[in-house]
């Protein structure tokens, strides 16, 4: 098993749960509590750590949260990287992917720079797009098949002929590129019923699920059905988590109860 | 007209072509001339625009190769966006596109905060994904439709039914956002002869054509047959002429001669 799944499993076996915390820092959501500043961005989330590190499997921020504060903000996500614990991995979302030699740019930023376990990569331009994150083999990449948002009717969701779709294109080829390089997954929303023939149609490929919370989906939905056969998944939840407490006074309590409540739905 | 391209309209009356310089520093590829650290990477950008200026419509600094060196790096890049004579805009290539509240920060950063007057966006999360771009109206955003790599063909040019691609859709889709917010390009390889189809589905829509120089394409080709009614396109050449002068002994010369012999390439 790679490293990174064997952490999720150690983490899993921890927790009880798959859940992953999506660390995406909004000034107009952030409690009055904490200045509308990176330095209250990361003390915000510094709190939000303590508060869910003994229920979650891995984090993932969503890099973009942190660039819309400009340099500063990515700062607060290079010491959010080190502060947290060495045995939850992160995962960050970036969604990146272009041609070779610039995706390898992208991908010493996240593995090499921040230290990252994991990130996310966007298909539309290809396997010579992605390959140079999976050359990382000590590293695990996402690739987006099927997202949790609208839009993924868009494009996603257009038939190929043989109602076969692009989204089941998409996983083919990453079912190609795990057994090749052992270190793919797939992003598949949770607000998507097709999870359950994604799954189907692989075993063992491990699905990051998004939507969770405020975009809708469920949670018990997205563990039942987007589990692989190790029991293995990473089921994203930010804002309901984030955001739980907007007052401040008693976060860790309403956090762990947002949580239970949460891994029920 | 929207304001970007009247820009590059006055541009290309001022240099007589619409090339597009695309500011991707590579440490392993920087003349040794300067250090390879961010400091180094600044001065060489500086002598390159200083050599370039006077040629060219637009910069196009690809962001991730400025990540690559990290938050430093970052820097660079903000600094190098207050140093461009302010006639030249600049397009920030990031490739971005997530749910739609995420790729609101993402916009930020670029329009924002960089203050670029463009940038680059990926399509396969749909229209959700790319319209928090087109709300800057002020702002000129190009859509990933035809890339320049041979991945390119895993996804893009997946057929849809009736000899209809992926590509195509999405370049319909790109017609009728830019209909809605007059503020939309899209991006299309100089190396693809479909750029001569596409080109004729739209007369007004503008190209945003990479993959000249290093990659193969020819700036003849692009600007014969990527043109738009109004004469405009940007013609992105990078590494050519970034690292035309290894010895970076007689620079300004070296690139000049380049830039002469590319555009009639």
């Amino acid at each position: 098993m790679h490293g990174f799944l064997e952490s999720i499993k150690a983490n899993k076996e921890r927790t009880g749960s798959t859940l992953c915390v999506g660390l995406d820092p909004d000034l107009d959501k952030i409690p009055l509590h904490f200045p509308k500043t990176p330095k209250g961005v990361k003390e915000f989330l510094l709190e939000i750590i303590d508060a869910t590190q003994e229920y979650c499997v891995a984090y993932k921020p969503n890099i973009s949260f942190f660039e819309a504060l400009g340099i500063e903000g990515l700062k607060v996500l290079e010491n959010i990287c080190h502060r947290i614990d060495k045995r939850i991995p992160i995962i960050i979302d970036g969604k990146r992917g272009d041609i070779g030699n610039t995706s390898k740019m992208q991908a010493k930023f996240m593995f090499d720079y921040f230290g990252a376990s994991a990130c996310t990569v966007n298909p539309y331009m290809g396997e010579d797009s992605v390959s140079p994150f999976f050359d990382y083999k000590d590293k695990f990449v996402f690739v987006l098949a099927l997202t949790s948002n609208n839009g993924a009717n868009d494009f996603q969701r257009l038939e190929l002929g043989n109602q076969r779709y692009l989204y089941e294109d998409v996983f083919s080829r990453c079912i190609e590129w795990n057994k090749n390089y052992k270190n793919v997954g797939v992003v598949v929303g949770a607000t998507q019923s097709q999870l359950i023939y994604l799954r189907k149609l692989d075993p063992s490929l491990v699905f990051l699920i998004p939507g969770v919370g405020a975009q809708g989906g469920s949670y018990q939905f997205a563990s039942q059905n987007g589990n692989n056969s190790d029991g293995l998944s990473l089921i994203n939840v930010s804002r309901q988590i984030l955001y739980a407490d907007p007052e401040f006074t008693d976060t860790k309590r309403i956090i762990k109860t947002t949580i239970q409540t949460l891994l029920n739905s």
